[in-house]
C-alpha cells in the first residue's frame, strides 16, 4: 500500500494545517512527508506532533524535496498566489485553501502555470468532496427537483470585533467575503452552473472599514435566483435550500454537509442521505490523492473555472463596495 | 356572557370566510350574527352551516342591520376598498382580509374614513394576534438578541398555473406581491420597525405576466438587512429567522406561528414557545371582539401605519417591475 501513497508536504502551520495533517494520518492514500514553515524551530514541533518525515525552515526547501508529490497551502489567503506558483513551477501538484486567490489574473495566472507544468492545481473546496455533496449534485443531475428555480445559502459565524485579528486586517486581506463568502458563492457556482451579470449586493462595515455582512442576490437568465449571504458578524444557521420546480433539497449545515434531504413539491421527504466521517477532510484528501496518482490536472469537483469565477466576483463586489480599486 | 359577545357580519362567504366562521363558533367573546353574499341562496346556506342568525342576499342590508357590531370582510382584495368604505360608513367596525388594500392612497382613505366615522378599521393579519408572535415581539423589545442586524423570512406555495385561476386573474388582483407577500412585507415591517427606501427586488413572471417569486432586499440606515421571499410558483419553508447582535429567534412556520425559539449567539436554545390553539384564527377575533366592545378604532398589533406602508411598497414594486403605471 505504501508505494501508492501520495507524499504531501505541507506549507504553512497554523490552526487548518493541523487538522488537516491530523485528518491526513488517517488517510490509506496519502502520507505526511514534509512540512515547512518560516522557522525551522516550528516546522520541527509541527513534524514532530504530526509525525512528518522532514521538517524545513523555508517553503523553498520543501518545494525542492524530490519525495513531495503535493503541497498543501495553509497560509493566510493574501500569500497564495506566489507560494502556490512557486510550487508549480517546481513541478509539484498544489492544494491549495480557500479562497485560492482575490483576483481573476491571478487565478488565471496560476492555472496557467498549472497547465505548462503539467501539475495538479486544486482549490481546497473539501466540502464539494463530500458524498452528502457528491450525492446532492447526483439528484440535481438526475432532475430529481427539476430545473432549480430558488437557491438559498449562507455562511456566517461571529468574531468579536479585534483589529489585531486576521479576519480584521486588510493587509491579511481579511473581511467577510475572502473567509466566509468563498463556500456560498462557490456553492451556488456549483448549483446554478455559474454566476450571473444581473447581481445585487448589499453589505456592511466592520468598524476599521472591512466588509463583515454581505448579501448577494443574482438572477438568471431562466429567472432563476440565487440568494448568498455570508458574514463575519453574526451566527446565521447554515442549510442550503436548493428549490426546483419539483421539489427541493435541504443540505443541513452545508459546509459540513452531514446530511441531505430530498423533498418533493408537498415538502414530503422522499429521501436521505448521512455520512459519518469524524472530519471531512478525509474526502478532499483521499480525492486529491488520488489526482495525483492518476497526473491528473484538474478536479472534475473543484474545476479550475470555479475558482477563476469567484475570485473574478470577489473583484467585482470588492469595487462595487469600493473596499478596493 | 352572551351580552358581552361581539355580534360579528361576514361579507363575502368563500373559503376563507368558511374557516372564519368556524372558528368564531368556538369563540366565547364573539357572536355570528349575519352573512351576506351577492345571492340570496348563497347566505342562506352558509347561515344554515354556520349557524348566522341573519342571511342577506346583498351587502347593504348587512351593513344596515343594526345589531351588528363588527364586519369581517372575506372578499377577494380587489372588492375590499369599496366594501370596506362602505362599512365604516355605515358605522360599522371592520375586520378585512389581507392585504387590505393595494394602494397607499386607498388605504389611507379607509384609514381618515375610519377616523371619521369612530369605527375600528382592523387588517387580518391574524398572524400578528398569534401568542408566538407576541412572544417573539416581547423578546425583541426585551433585547433579548440585542439590535436586529438580518431578517429572512419568506412565504412561497406552489398553486399550478391555472389562468382561470383567482391567483393568475389579473383583474383579481392576482400574483404572489398581493396574495403571499403581505405576509413576509408586514412581517419585516414589524420587525425592523418600518420599510427603507435602499430596496433591491427581482422577480420572475407568470405566463401571463403576473409576479410570480419575488425576492426583495431593503438596507436601513443602521446597516440591517431584510430579505423577504414570496411565491406562488415553488414551495418554500417558511421559518422566520431573526438575527440580533447577540443571538437569533427563530419561528417555525411563522404564519402559523406554533412556534418561536430564542437563541444566543452560540446557537444555544435559551427559551421557547409553543401555542396549541387548533386555528390561530380564535386569537384575532378575540382580539377584535374585545377592540370593538371597548371602543378602539386601531390594533395595537395591527395600526394602520402598517397596512397603509404595505399598500405604498406594493405600489412601488409594481411600478418597478413594470406590472402597472
Amino acid at each position: 500500500m505504501a508505494q501508492n501513497q501520495a507524499k504531501f508536504g505541507i506549507i504553512g502551520l497554523g490552526r487548518i494545517s493541523q487538522r488537516f495533517a491530523k485528518v491526513l494520518n488517517t488517510c490509506d492514500q496519502a502520507l505526511l512527508w514534509a512540512v515547512a514553515a518560516r522557522e525551522q524551530e516550528r516546522a520541527d514541533s509541527f513534524a514532530k506532533e504530526y509525525g512528518a518525515k522532514r521538517a524545513y525552515g523555508n517553503y523553498l526547501d520543501l518545494m525542492n524535496d524530490p519525495e513531495i508529490e503535493i503541497v498543501y497551502i495553509g497560509l493566510t489567503h493574501n500569500f497564495h498566489y506566489e507560494v502556490v506558483k512557486q510550487c508549480l513551477e517546481h513541478g509539484k501538484a498544489v492544494l491549495c485553501e480557500k479562497p485560492m486567490v482575490l483576483t481573476k489574473w491571478e487565478a488565471e495566472d496560476l492555472v496557467a502555470c498549472a497547465e505548462k507544468n503539467q501539475v495538479l492545481l486544486m482549490e481546497a473546496m473539501w466540502t464539494r468532496c463530500l458524498p452528502a455533496s457528491l450525492k446532492t449534485k447526483e439528484w440535481l443531475k438526475a432532475g430529481a427537483i427539476g430545473e432549480v428555480r430558488y437557491l438559498d445559502v449562507q455562511f456566517s459565524f461571529h468574531v468579536e470585533y479585534d483589529p489585531e485579528e486576521r479576519l480584521f486586517n486588510p493587509a491579511l486581506a481579511g473581511g467577510a467575503l475572502y473567509d466566509a463568502g468563498v463556500y456560498p458563492l462557490e456553492y451556488a457556482y456549483d448549483v446554478m452552473g455559474g454566476f450571473s451579470e444581473n447581481m445585487h449586493s448589499m453589505h456592511t462595515l466592520t468598524p476599521n472599514g472591512l466588509d463583515s455582512f454581505d448579501v448577494i442576490t443574482m438572477q438568471y437568465g431562466n429567472g432563476a435566483i440565487a440568494h448568498m449571504v455570508c458574514g463575519i458578524s453574526l451566527n446565521t444557521i447554515s442549510d442550503a435550500y436548493i428549490y426546483g420546480e419539483n421539489g427541493h433539497i435541504i443540505v443541513r449545515d452545508f459546509l459540513r454537509g452531514k446530511r441531505c434531504e430530498l423533498y418533493n413539491d408537498q415538502n414530503e421527504l422522499l429521501d436521505f442521505y448521512e455520512e459519518e466521517a469524524e472530519d471531512g477532510f478525509i474526502y478532499q484528501i483521499r480525492h486529491a490523492a488520488e489526482l495525483v496518482k492518476n497526473q491528473k490536472l484538474q478536479s472534475p469537483y473543484i474545476p479550475w473555472q470555479d475558482s477563476i469565477a469567484c475570485s473574478e466576483l470577489f473583484e467585482r463586489l470588492m469595487r462595487e463596495w469600493k473596499l478596493k480599486e
